[in-house]
């Protein structure tokens, strides 16, 4: 059944495998006229890369986006933009020992069960090799918000690795500069240093650790999302539990209003200049399923890499008994890498619902 | 823009509001040949109902169905299957003062700020009142469920309310009789006694407090979800996310792993008879967006009512300074009427994956 | 599966049957601020309304629409808007003898082999009776379509029955008191008088005809319609094949293109004033998919009512040989109560389209 | 605005220009297990390809399907299948003159109206070259029917040319050797060699010719179709609507039910062995927007080519008047490579309504 397929009016498809010829997003929705070329999405994809640093994963991919379709004399011609990233580095050797095997939090068992065929090659569909289209797919989301004249910061970073939990106070002054200034992505430089001693710990122990990424977009005007199944924290909470990893999404003050009375978690609105804003932001930046004009808080949080080079009980496809260890070339920590990842959905989400809150303005 | 539909093969399209004639919902998708009537939707919509006990709202609803299509000698026969539930007890002289002031917390500004006018009675489409009808789809879910021949329990619980915790140890041991044994639904009978105490004491300062439910859906074969964005926990994220004062989500193990070790978190696959399990079930059910055949385990915080009779600071719709205190019938905590709404969203994605999945059995 | 909803932008889904309770259409996607009443609704619906004339069917409905939600203070709220309009004079007795029995011409066979159950109560939901709420979403749709400032015409009329054909020469120019002026829409007087004439004669011999009916849109701004797949005439022609009895849609020229050159059919651009148009208008106001100013000009093809009176060769659900005879009330001929459907379906489909196309007007 | 998807469980979305680098399509909802390899394709790609014949456009393109993702080991995963198509004989020079006038019959002035920017070279994504990735998932399409059990035959041919009409008194019993035995897809070898003679004549007064394809699908079982707005006539019609060139569409006895009655028209239910059928086949394999297992017959009116050699009247972009003559390579007459095309859009819906209604057939 179709499941490849994201958004409403800003739609992206995608298709593609962790160890075939590449992967592929059709992007529908976009309007005609908007600038854009090969080098606009270097950066973004450059920050997802495998091979960054010495905390990710050692495959090596250019990620050199090929825009087959949609663009003409370099602008968008208003038709559907396709996408091609090629994968280079593809060793399949690496792989081939799971083929009876059932890796332990993967897909292999349920993907087996439910299709009753499997592309072993690196998790196939299910790895997260699939999300390089969607950190491109970010960036044309992106040029739709400033060609709509909107100026919106999409910014995250890395929150907390293990126990360590970074200081931000206003994640909405944290710019990209901030972020990138350290290989964990985490903007506060105390804990970014202990963040990175805590997973080259858990490598070194042939392990792997979880952690939580937490985002902010400012600059969102009050009046986007859609009251009741289509509230904006309904289409973002789809967009990052959509992602590999993620066990859990909240917005604002999240699971911490479990402890909170009313008199404490509400905002009060007060007037400032001529805009209403709240006083504090517990709410996130939408209510009702709409935006507020209040920066939009997410926290995303990512179960260690289930890839792990330690040995591991598990059952072979036929249930007997065995043990695995996991050889591939995987991430110890999901977070740092998770950051541009997380960035590019939300910024599908805000495309989407830009242009859906566009028709709400009248007039020929 | 559109954005009162839900769900791809079994489809729900709602309308209604808090103080209008009622709420209404179209089911479509649903196979022919169902036994469906007025009795079959009771059990679950009093279990929402307002003025079910002394810690919830006194609006006095009856919330009898009228099923008015898609049913011929009390059976559903394939074509869309509409549910009117009346809105009886409304007093519109309560909501009055509100019509010039923004509530804290709730979605008064965010309307008024997207649409230009804004239903102030009530909330209008912004109240938990739509949820009267999400309920009756989620009966109609079930019914599905057992259409196709699969024997699912879901089953909600109040996880947690200010501060006091439940200790439940396996939630896929809990029946609905456990739950429903006190009125804050909470199977741990210690700790329901303590939260029933928290929240009077909230109300009794004239505030509200906040909680966390938890879902334990158990009997769900493996092979259901798709593998990207239809990711179960995707929809089923969405879902809840799409309920009022929803501000967390989280499955199995959820924003515990940002703590954890892979060799921790993930969970061995071993044989049970003729089954592949796992051992654990800290991934909560789900595996690369697919079920796994274990029981599928989600959290989602709920913010503490923002409507509060204390006096709390805000603007008029002109921005101007004033004050507010909300007059209305609410519940001082929503969790316990939150069971029934979350179970019956969990019936509905897991009715619309059941039918998805269906197709992949191939066979005239 | 689901299959009652139509739309991207501006979203009907309908619920009803014949013989039911009544038949209803939730809209979603509509603007809020909308004046909407009652009254809006009668005219259309009262030119669709069975017993209109000697004629039609001599089944009695008022169609008075009931606006459950979606309006405050007599406007549109930007919610989902649920219109219900109840069945009153339903004769069950009339049908009691197809229970067992395949109506030529009928979905009876069909539905019965598609679910296994059939509502044999005036067809349930294979009855024309459904289009009574796509008639009240044609209303609802004129006024988006006003809403956004267009002064669009869409006019239907009697084209052709059985051989008499009607002169129309520029149905650009026929307005809706042209249409009303005789009992079967048609503009043409001459060839009206001939057209009721032969009418009554089919129904005197216990039999039924066929005609076609021709619709015009004028005032559609060039650029409306998605390239591929989702072109104008795609949406229009899906819009008209899924009215009941509609065996064959064609766009300007139509069939007739067979014969021709191309030197002959295509339309020379000129400027005429700012404007620049076609002299002639083969193509039926549409280019590529996409709207060309020029008027929209759709002719269909109705079958003659399956149900007669006279008696006919069929089978029982058996399969046994057997003899019918239609007794309940219909329409000798369907074409002249098409023509307000067949103008509400146009409306329904432009105002997708005006929506849709508004996106492309970028500025916050 | 999001118009480059087609289908609801089976969906294809599609990108590409007439000179871009190529036409890609994704297919979503593709059960796993499917055998599928790049010679499936070559057959039906032939058939579509242009200078396959001395009376088609001389235009040289190969054709050969790179199938991206989705398949490993020589079967589809369930996962979605991507298919590029190179464009390889490009000669961007033919178009250039067309960059500032706005060829008579062509979307170059509605392009340009909606869009505000226009790919001119060789009327980019306007082009018919988009159809033939279109091509390519009729191809998978035919595969799912396969699949799933039936035998489903779908064969077109030229039904008629200018005023040339072939007798074919039973299309169901054409093969596609009888179709491909002449240039013009004509199984009536009389009447082909008349069409050739005059797509030849009109050719050679540097002039085009239109016409009309026929249809059938037999083996199509009863119940497949939705009955209201996905009703199989609709979304069929849908299809071939969306195709360039199509004026009108018709099924069964099509327009010329206008001049019937009902009793000639009405199909009777005989009893044949075991099956239901119907003795004629007037409403053309469709009943009440359902299969009724009789063949289905569709015919579609193809307009003469808009691009002809000879100088034709128009206005420049800035609506100056001027002439123009179409130099690119074209067809004089669209219908005989429109057959494979048309072939495969049905095939597209039925695959489509074949896995919707597989659900109705219940059981684990």
């Amino acid at each position: 059944m179709p499941g490849n397929t994201f958004g409403h009016s800003f739609r992206i498809t995608t298709a593609g495998e962790s160890h075939g010829y590449g992967n592929l997003v059709i992007i529908d929705g976009l309007p005609a006229g908007i600038p854009l070329e090969v080098d606009d999405f270097l950066c973004d994809l450059k920050r997802r890369r495998p091979g960054q640093s010495s905390i990710t994963t050692q495959r090596h991919e250019e990620d050199i986006p090929q825009l087959l379709t949609g663009i003409f004399e370099g602008k968008t011609t208003g038709s559907s933009l396709a996408i091609f990233i090629e994968n280079k580095d593809v060793r399949s050797f690496d792989y081939k020992d799971i083929k009876h095997k059932y890796r332990p939090g993967h897909a292999d068992f349920t993907f087996d069960t439910k299709y009753g065929i499997r592309d072993y090659r690196g998790g196939g569909r299910s790895s997260a090799r699939e999300t390089v289209v969607r950190v491109a797919a970010g960036t044309v989301a992106k040029k739709v918000l400033h060609y709509y004249g909107y100026k919106i910061k999409i910014t995250g970073f890395t929150k907390q690795i293990g126990s360590i939990i970074a200081h931000i106070p206003n994640p909405a002054k944290i710019s990209t500069v901030d972020i990138e200034q350290n290989i964990v992505r985490c903007p506060d430089t105390n804990a970014a240093g202990k963040m990175i001693e805590l997973i080259n710990q858990a490598r070194s122990e042939r392990d792997s650790i979880g952690g939580i990424a937490e985002f902010c977009a400012s600059g969102v005007p009050p009046g986007w999302g859609e009251p009741v199944f289509d509230k904006l924290k309904a289409d973002l909470g789809k967009a990052m539990f959509s992602l590999p990893a993620v066990t859990g999404v909240e917005f604002g003050a999240g699971f911490a209003v479990a402890a909170r009375r009313g008199s404490q978690n509400n905002d009060v609105f007060i007037q400032k200049g001529k805009k209403i804003i709240t006083e504090t932001n517990n709410h996130g930046g939408i209510l009702g399923g709409i935006s507020s004009g209040m920066p939009i808080i997410i926290r995303c949080a990512l179960k260690p890499t289930s890839s792990i080079p330690q040995e591991q009980q598990t059952v072979t496809t036929k249930g007997k008994q065995t043990t695995i260890s996991t050889k591939g070339r995987h991430d110890p920590c999901l977070v740092p890498r998770f950051v541009p990842i997380g960035e590019a959905m939300i910024a599908v989400v805000l495309a989407d619902h830009c242009i859906r809150q566009h028709v709400q303005m009248k007039k020929k």
